[in-house]
């Protein structure tokens, strides 16, 4: 759930709880900010929603508090997601010294304390609000170079005998750390794993997105992993069909039992690109639920093919309808539009 | 609104007359049954909706109760539609006498007086739930070769000194005589004015959706019309901009003021062959918005172009959004997904 490249209104996300539920999904991964816009109001620096698309297109903190307590509820648990130190351009609108400069405005400025007093800050809050034991800290896709071309952070590099590699692993211990104060556990893309994993905290759990084969090698060092392997997984892609979602394992060569414990679960991602409030629900459903019934089902009782979950799932979906839920036809690719008149479980 | 090609469950229905009540469009078309499949039950006739894709894609009485009920209480009138003699191929499922024969499904019989019974039947069931003071009797694109394909109807028309033509119109005016009988002024498909004009009963409404130019015909004939000229005014055609839904003018050519008044009205159309569950609502909205607005805004102060209600229609599909409504972004063709991150009001 990205409310960032899209804001999502607050009904949007009830109905994205209530359709979760029916599938069993029971963490709502919020990643709320991006480089595009800031749009949660943060009591301790009320300034950073002024990165929001407009005043209409933000939350309050008692949305998110609705939005947790209604969740909470219904057995979903709220996991709240800052990315940083890359895709937070959004964060300098309202404070301009978070960014290297006005004209290079990421990674957040590495070489301020006000950078990490902010990050504490927005941990402070969200552990009021979202009391879900881990919280995300991003880490994925960080460009380092306004870094090195900002003159004050190259002093300040220099100075401090670091490059830009080394930097960025300052950068995400240092956050890591701001968020065990606030009492939390935390989860990091994969891309701070690839890039320096034994460094990381012990309490991190590495979310792998790029593709196959590195729950593996997460397990292998002993930390925990969550599976969104974007080739299978990832909504966004409306070419990834739902016997993809079906078949996907986040086991794979992972044979030893405690390994096997380090798994946490696995994750459909949907990012906000090209979906808004007119097209989310039949971008997730009915393939969230093809997952899900891979993630609660026992590997030895999966279905070896997936002929034989067809009939099932369009019922799924039928019921999905009739509950309300835009979930689109099987037949065809991602959120495609029925290609011609006919029954819902024949589609 | 089509139930027929695909079946749209309740909360569906009723989330479309929600949203219709924010655009004050007031009349809600059902265009209840099709060739497809005939999906309410009809208590005379009870094994019409054997007819129905499936046990859990019919309504009930109930339902249809409940959908008038709540359409009347937020000033929306159901008009409710059997689609006669063409169109009907789902009728014979229950009573394979309505069917010219097995293999020649349509139109339905015309010989045959079990046919106007069943029509008798349904118009009297309707008359106890839809109360609003039209029905509507479709009529159009009739293909009557069934008719003279099948020795028992083409006997029929033989005796009785009638062509396909005549049988045509001789059925039209016998289902218009029933309607009549049951309390119900009459509404017809242009085919019916086209092929026949000066027969069809005073009380009649013809309903044009070919194309412009029919209206100014309709009433200088001293009919009363209603507008849905598919070339701008269907959503289903996905090219239909939202600019010419809000361009195009049912009054055009028509100047004599007795004669605007038999213009009660336009609508807009969405069929049911590539819609369903999934995607009605961003493929209805903010399309019918844009003709909404030209509706109920005098000629001398509708917008000359559609520059100047750009930013008033993005900020209505915004609040259609935020009320849990799926309207599509202004920008692109029908239902087009967002092209790229950015805000709602700017989309």
């Amino acid at each position: 759930n990205n409310t960032a490249r899209h804001y999502l209104p607050v009904p949007v996300i009830i109905s994205v709880i209530d359709s979760m539920v029916y599938s069993k999904l029971n963490v709502l991964h919020w990643h709320i900010v991006d480089e595009q816009s800031f749009p949660l109001e943060i009591p301790s620096y009320p300034k950073l929603s002024n990165g929001a698309y407009s005043y209409s297109e933000k939350y309050t903190i008692n949305d998110a508090i609705h939005i947790v307590q209604y969740a909470e509820k219904r057995g979903v648990n709220v996991l709240a997601e800052i990315d940083v130190p890359g895709h937070a351009g959004s964060w300098g609108v309202g404070y301009p010294s978070l960014w290297p400069s006005a004209t290079c405005q990421q990674p957040l400025d590495v070489s301020n304390d006000f950078t990490f007093k902010v990050i504490d800050g927005i941990l402070s809050d969200f552990s009021k609000v979202f009391k879900f034991k881990f919280v995300h800290l991003g880490g994925d896709e960080v460009d380092t170079s306004c870094w090195t071309t900002t003159p004050r952070i190259k002093s300040w590099l220099v100075q401090h005998g670091m490059n830009e590699s080394d930097a960025y692993r300052y950068f995400v211990l240092k956050a890591q750390k701001i968020a065990i104060s606030h009492g939390y556990e935390i989860i990091n893309w994969e891309e701070t794993f690839n890039n320096f994993g034994d460094k990381l905290d012990r309490k991190t759990v590495v979310h792998n997105w790029l593709g196959g084969g590195v729950a593996e090698k997460v397990v292998s060092a002993g930390l925990r992993c969550i599976v969104s392997n974007q080739d299978k997984w990832y909504l966004d892609h409306l070419d990834a069909t739902w016997e993809g979602f079906y078949m996907n394992e986040p086991l794979t060569n992972i044979y030893n039992p405690e390994q096997q414990k380090l798994i946490l679960g696995g994750e459909v991602c949907m990012w906000g690109e090209h979906i808004d409030a007119s097209d989310i629900q039949q971008t997730i459903w009915p393939r969230a639920a093809a997952a899900a019934e891979r993630l609660w089902t026992p590997v030895e009782k999966l279905a070896k093919d997936t002929t034989a979950v067809t009939a099932r799932l369009a019922h799924f979906r039928c019921l999905l309808n009739e509950r309300g839920v835009a979930a689109a036809p099987l037949a065809g690719y991602g959120r495609t539009a029925p290609s011609e008149p006919g029954s819902c479980v024949r589609q």
